[in-house]
């Protein structure tokens, strides 16, 4: 058989990575596939200083890469919106296979790309787009086939996840551990994407896709982020046994699915909750299987190389019969279902809140009273006294409610945030017992 | 397309777990694959009280599910070695796909089997033979595929990870838990396979092959069990920031292959480390994607019958194309590697050692003296006074060390053992980084 070949656009990060997990695992995995796996073209606009392309042709523009007759498969590794979305196109209208680590575009352009692939009987593959080197794609599509998925939950946004470990472990504030995370390399200069929860969004809008069966629907997501989590919300947090992560939730009931990333309170006790630093995790539950975890470096040069690769040695073994590869969404293309995604106010959950309160007699009364209005059980609640008692000193009153609908819990913060004892916004932040 | 046509033999747990879940998640399984997957033959010497397998075809002789014209792909759920042997060849000579999750089969015969099964071009899957739910074959066949892999190591005996996870925290001895996991039933009436490291040792002998690309070698394997742990070990573990783990620990060096069943400790920090209870959790370091955990329910009906039918789903989606799929043991069977699986006596560690001293100044000095002459450095000491003070009683020394080899250790703690103020035998655990 002739060697497979491969066109690898965008020479960054992850597109070198790419290249040089190819290059010094070549043995192993010809000794593995039994295939030949060759790079003969990269698009970059320049070599950088340190990268070695050998004798690899190379081109300044990707598209060059898209018509050229000889790449079987092409590595889409450029990222971003527009370009990308041109390039996977063109690339398949050329019957050409290809392989992508770019989250956003699978997100918002992948409905149309997997459709433009299917009538052209192409595969586009997308491992690295969701939590770096964990195989987690290939995890529900294929390793719990046999389950009806009723949940998952993930860590899948590394710099948001150093963040939180970072203000918990050194307790230092957001702004402070954000520009030491921009300082390491781990945040971006505008870390935006990151923080506010877009980029997990992105990643959980595929995992939702592939774990129920429905349509990419990213602008159904609901999406916080944790730049107002304090170091006072760990604290207490963790004072009641609970950490705070940013996790991707989607949630499969009757109603429709939940589809949101946000900080969420998880019992210490979880294994996700010890997840820790850069890493990332996502655990699925499945009908039969229960619950499952799957852990790793969600970023990095070679960790995401690792996801590409195993994509382009998934692609290569099927190039003959492109026909028996895995949907590129789980399913079917007929079988999506149209089963809604439920807008936050429909979703149910408990509540950690922190009011910040004059310390005024009766001021916690009025609070529990308003929940009792509203039916919402108080499960806890710590006091914290602030320093000297002073009736215009703000102390923290911490409560964990039961389950209620979210819609509900917006009303009855309202009327807590005009009593006229309670200062500022109350705190919420949403939690999570990852159980069915 | 015809349905695709299911022979179940033997109608235990898995079996009847394999049927059930074939049937109730039947329309999300044909939603994600296109196909009809039926059950049309199943071999048990009796229906048991609560099982319904409606109209299907019963046989007594499991032989005549691997004879039947109208099978597709045999599931064989007897467990043992020979008949479950006769039956995966029968099935393979007549041209079926074998399903399997009998670990103690594929570790002992696999190669045998393997070998069978390529001369007819079928395929034999055997996902569910390695910790139940949790797709680990999948992930190092496929997922990882990129990488070279370094190492593994599991906690892939949920019996044993019971055990030492009650003893912990409850204080119990290994006894009084055993009893406990028996009521329960975790552990069978024999505890043997469990708490000895036997059924680890196949699991682990399984996963190292499709790592390392070696064939399988059981009989290679070093097996040390839990039953002589002790809830002071754990103890005195604890207090030094490690916890115990019955762990399969397969490494691959420049010298050979360590393949190991074996307590050990790991620091506490390690997620691996919070894997309690009966579950599973696998670590898997590739030099591309650094370190995973792969985390689930390691046994029981569901959870295993999760991994049963994704084989089955797998099966079915190459059955027009056998060739295509994956080779049994992840590398093509002319690349198996040579490389030898290391004695015991040549792996090189950290130990954690226990020695009962009589409380007689001078016996410290002359261990130390003992392990220097040895060139083994100490990382840590602990002296654990006996309640009141007496040169009859002996005392706990506790001794962490640093890397060295194995029989260099065995001399070593030879001599410590013949000292006059030592009693009985030094209890050694070996310690784990689990890093390169």
């Amino acid at each position: 058989m002739k060697p497979i070949s491969i066109g690898i656009c965008g020479l960054g990060t992850v597109g070198y990575g790419s290249f040089t997990v190819l290059a010094k695992n070549s043995a192993e995995i010809s000794r593995r596939t039994g295939l030949e796996i060759v790079v003969s073209h990269i698009a970059t606009r320049r070599i950088k200083e340190g990268q070695d392309v050998g004798d690899v042709k190379v081109s300044a523009d990707v598209f060059a890469v898209a018509e050229d007759p000889d790449v079987d498969i092409v590595l889409e590794l450029i990222g971003g919106y527009d370009t990308a979305r041109e390039l996977v196109l063109r690339a398949i209208a050329n019957g050409k296979h290809v392989v992508t680590a770019n989250k956003a575009l699978i997100a918002v352009h992948g409905n149309e790309i997997f459709s433009a692939a299917k009538k052209k009987n192409v595969v586009v593959a997308y491992e690295a787009a969701v939590a770096g080197g964990i195989p987690i794609i290939k995890a529900i599509r294929e390793g719990l086939s046999a389950n009806h998925i009723q949940w998952l939950a993930g860590i899948i946004n590394g710099t948001g996840n150093f963040i939180l470990t970072e203000m918990k472990e050194k307790s230092s504030e957001f702004s402070a551990v954000l520009k030491q995370a921009q300082d390491l390399g781990y945040a971006e200069a505008d870390p935006t994407f990151d923080v506010e929860g877009i980029d997990a969004a992105h990643k959980l809008t595929i995992l939702a896709s592939i774990a129920f069966g429905i349509p990419l629907q990213f602008d159904k997501a609901y999406t916080e982020g944790i730049s107002k989590v304090t170091i006072e919300d760990i604290r207490y947090a963790g004072e009641l046994g609970y950490r705070i992560k940013h996790l991707g939730i989607a949630r499969k009931s009757e109603k429709g699915i939940e589809l949101r990333v946000h900080p969420t309170l998880i019992s210490q006790d979880n294994l996700i909750a010890n997840v820790n630093g850069v890493m990332n995790a996502v655990m699925v539950q499945g009908d039969a299987v229960g619950p499952t975890l799957f852990y790793g470096a969600g970023a990095g040069a070679q960790p995401t190389a690792s996801a590409v690769v195993a994509d382009v040695i998934d692609v290569a073994r099927t190039l003959s019969h492109p026909e028996n590869a895995i949907p590129a969404l789980a399913f079917q293309e007929g079988s999506l279902s149209d089963i809604s995604v439920l807008p936050i106010s429909e979703i149910i959950s408990e509540y950690y809140l922190r009011i910040m309160a004059r310390d005024k007699a009766g001021v916690l009364a009025d609070i529990t009273e308003i929940l009792g209005d509203f039916s919402i059980n108080i499960e806890a609640v710590i006091q914290k006294e602030p320093r000297d008692h002073d009736a215009h000193q703000l102390l923290s009153v911490i409560i964990l409610t039961d389950e209620i609908q979210e819609s509900i819990m917006d009303e009855a913060i309202e009327k807590i945030e005009a009593l006229g004892a309670v200062g500022g916004k109350v705190a919420r932040i949403r939690m999570d017992k990852l159980e069915d």
